[in-house]
């Protein structure tokens, strides 16, 4: 993999100052195209051997184009606050919006890579992050992002060479550290590990591409070209195919499904209700403050047809615990820095910190649901949309994140009634409107899809609670015992 | 101040039960108003003694009114984060958007309520931090958004009473800690600390509310009105008047300003400024590496005419930085985020951290400059910008940033050659657009709005440098060296 980067490339200084110029200049063209287009964001990543030249280019990228449209982030140590939330968490703060390039100097392969070659990771770990870097490059690529992966190659005496060098001149010894020395020292079990990884993340969508990193003339005009070529096929054609999803799913051949099959007439008696709400909420409160919480967190979605009593279930949750913990999202319309992001970007800003809840009032399922149902995306992002939610649920729970989803389920003769009930009580007003009336005519094909999405995304990690909430009293209780027994169970096995 | 909370308010519990229902009922609605308008943000504190029923407030107010649009932050110890910002910077992210409810459990009084009475703050400089809240929530006032303070009281016996109540339960128990009973033996210099804070913070835009913390049935209902009061007077009518900012300055009577009292004719060779360049450009390299601005940042601004040169003199700066260790913000317009925040709001979220840097390509200087000369706010609003801008750029440099603001100076003519050169050169012709030519009318306007600009906000934590910049050479080699020898005195001052 790495051989034709080490076979010596060189550019004279005559062609450099003959080429470098049109480059430059080209590349700025093709940096206020992306920009005023902004129909798509790039992601470059930095990443290889030590000394290659990766700051240097880093530094030269801002050089030949606009630094202003150009956000530049060198990943560290995860912070505190990054190390309480899924480890791409902090990537996903720094995705560039639509029209802008983000420089990503060490990335989401850094840590992976580290990890497995210093031992602190066993292979069938280093394997699952590098599926989940796949998975997460795929989504990006998708969702129309232009992903370019560099990686900076040195053979083994090159790397000597260099760092020695940088060591003697004054101006450039700060570059050089302890840590550079030990990773020379690991240098075999450094490039065997990286060898594997870009082997299996170099995928039809976002290839890796090996930068002989020892000359830097030529260095400098081959990354050049290599983006300014990316970045133009991009501006002028559409976004590689990502392999094509499954075929949505076939309905069921005898027409059941989980929601026609619920029994909607359960009931519960106003005083056993008053009961069971006061020990329920007692409960939750007693557990979430259960000193085992300080290092979990919770993640609770609530799902349903409009009129399904979301609201005054959630409000029956909030009721039982301490403002400070929880914080409730009630998700709408994106807003335009949201729109600029991959879909679940408006997620992962909300992330709870560890010893916190967030409540979804509607959720990531909108794709799945209103989306499909609607049309406002293509039948390939919502059938990608499964595996994507998938993965991002699976990220939560090994954060430590608590997933409990709940769909409310009532039939379309009670969502009547209480629409009608609305329409009638003044103050209630307010919560019907046109569009309330507008899904109701879709229910067949939310049935579907809720069908799908519940078949699709009921996972060992994040199971959908389908409630029975024709009576309301039931729902609510009904709600607050299941998430009483995941988050004890949660608890319980630490 | 306090005693009219100490002598002993009750409501039997058939008040209680009778006005309740009403009561809710009329919060929900007028939360609903407040959405829907989307006018403005309302800011509630919760503070006071401990024991008062603070806590309780909140989750009734949350269990009052939709939680779903209601955002509560409780505020402890600060994070790393947030210690490397300003003290202000965690409360500007808390701020709701326009239509919300922010409940701030614990505000920006805490912290200098309790360095003081715990002797950690001079009294002076307590008087400082009471001034900068004075100043912030006024901007808050003027920004529209509704201001709630309360101040939740306990006589010394009943803080007693109410906490030995709690440790006895144990469902409360956990709600008491050392920390309580510390504060109870401070009783005495709290409350006199905290009459002080109140009464000098007390202003007829945003006043407190003492709240008796005795009897919860009684301070429910009394909360739940005064917010509903609040609310409604505000939904109904025009946002309190702020004392009005003094008339706009009178231009200087010989004409004469900063900008045409300027050398023009300053020139140099090429030759020089490529030695210069690399002198400075080294030295400022040398500058952001030393040890010491690892406790300090910098925020570089710039402003000037279309066509100044500012995107070329950003240039030359990164070019001498890390790309890891600066970040170059655009400032065009506001997002729609930005546009439900007060008008700092986009810059606060900006701040760099320790050891880093943020360059703004025009910045909040835009409220005294376009804003005023194209009539985008009233003559009020640019008017307390002024005052507004020094405040925000007093707490940058008590944070340890160093601010450097720099106006580039072109001469109409010089303008007029560039514009022309634009257009005539293919790669440059994004760069001008009519809205230059428009602006370039407005000249003699916003000669004006810079002299006065200058006037009022050089000061000596930030002072102006006005660059002549009609020689783009001597420009840029002028802003480096003085941003040189600004870093340098600020890193040797310590």
């Amino acid at each position: 993999m790495f051989e034709s980067a080490e076979i010596g490339h060189e550019v004279s200084k005559k062609t450099y100052r003959e080429q470098e110029p049109a480059l430059r200049q080209a590349l700025l063209e093709a940096q206020y195209r992306l920009l005023e287009q902004a129909h798509f964001p790039v992601v470059i990543l930095v990443n290889g051997v030590d000394g290659a030249g990766k700051g240097e280019t880093v530094n030269l990228l801002n050089e030949w184009m606009d630094p202003r449209h150009i956000r530049t982030e060198g990943f560290g140590p995860a912070s505190p606050e990054e190390t309480e939330r899924p480890t791409l968490w902090r990537f996903w703060r720094a995705l560039p919006p639509k029209g802008r390039i983000g420089i990503l100097f060490g990335s989401w392969y850094t840590e992976p890579i580290l990890s497995r070659v210093l031992g602190r990771a066993k292979r069938a770990a280093f394997q699952h992050e590098l599926e989940r870097i796949r998975h997460f490059e795929r989504m990006l690529v998708a969702e129309g992002t232009l992903v370019i992966k560099l990686w900076f190659h040195l053979s083994h005496p090159a790397q000597k060479k260099r760092l020695e060098s940088l060591e003697k001149d004054p101006h450039t010894r700060w570059r050089v550290t302890p840590e550079d020395w030990k990773r020379y020292r690991h240098y075999e079990e450094f490039v065997s590990v990286c060898e594997g990884a870009l082997r299996e993340t170099s995928t039809g969508e976002a290839p890796w591409h090996v930068v002989d990193g020892s000359e830097p003339r030529y260095r400098s005009l081959f990354v050049g070209r290599l983006i300014l070529d990316a970045l133009t096929r991009r501006l002028n054609g559409p976004p590689p195919a990502v392999s094509p999803p499954p075929p949505p799913p076939t309905p069921p051949i005898d027409g059941r499904d989980v929601l026609n099959t619920l029994d909607y007439s359960l009931r519960l008696p106003r005083v056993r209700y008053e009961k069971r709400l006061e020990r329920e909420q007692a409960r939750l409160n007693q557990l979430t403050r259960d000193p085992r919480m300080r290092n979990r967190s919770l993640a609770i979605v609530f799902e349903g047809m409009d009129a399904a009593g979301k609201g005054s279930t959630i409000r029956r949750i909030t009721q039982a615990l301490d403002a400070r913990f929880y914080r409730v999202i009630p998700v709408a319309a994106p807003t335009d820095e949201e729109r600029a992001q991959p879909y679940l970007w408006r997620f992962w800003r909300h992330l709870p910190r560890r010893g916190h809840a967030v409540i979804f009032d509607r959720s990531w399922y909108g794709r799945v649901l209103v989306e499909r149902v609607e049309g406002f995306c293509s039948e390939a992002d919502w059938m990608r949309g499964y595996p994507e939610i998938n993965d991002f649920e699976e990220q939560l729970a090994e954060a430590g994140v608590i997933v409990a989803k709940f769909w409310l389920a009532i039939t379309p003769e009670e969502q009547l009634r209480r629409f009608r009930e609305r329409e009638e009580t003044p103050h209630k007003q307010f919560k019907i409107t046109p569009d309330d009336w507008r899904n109701r005519e879709k229910w067949p094909a939310y049935e579907r899809a809720v069908s799908d999405m519940v078949a699709r995304t009921s996972t060992d990690i994040a199971r959908w609670e389908v409630i029975a909430a024709e009576d309301k009293l039931h729902g609510r209780i009904d709600v607050l015992e299941r998430l009483n027994r995941l988050v004890g169970r949660a608890l319980d096995a630490g």
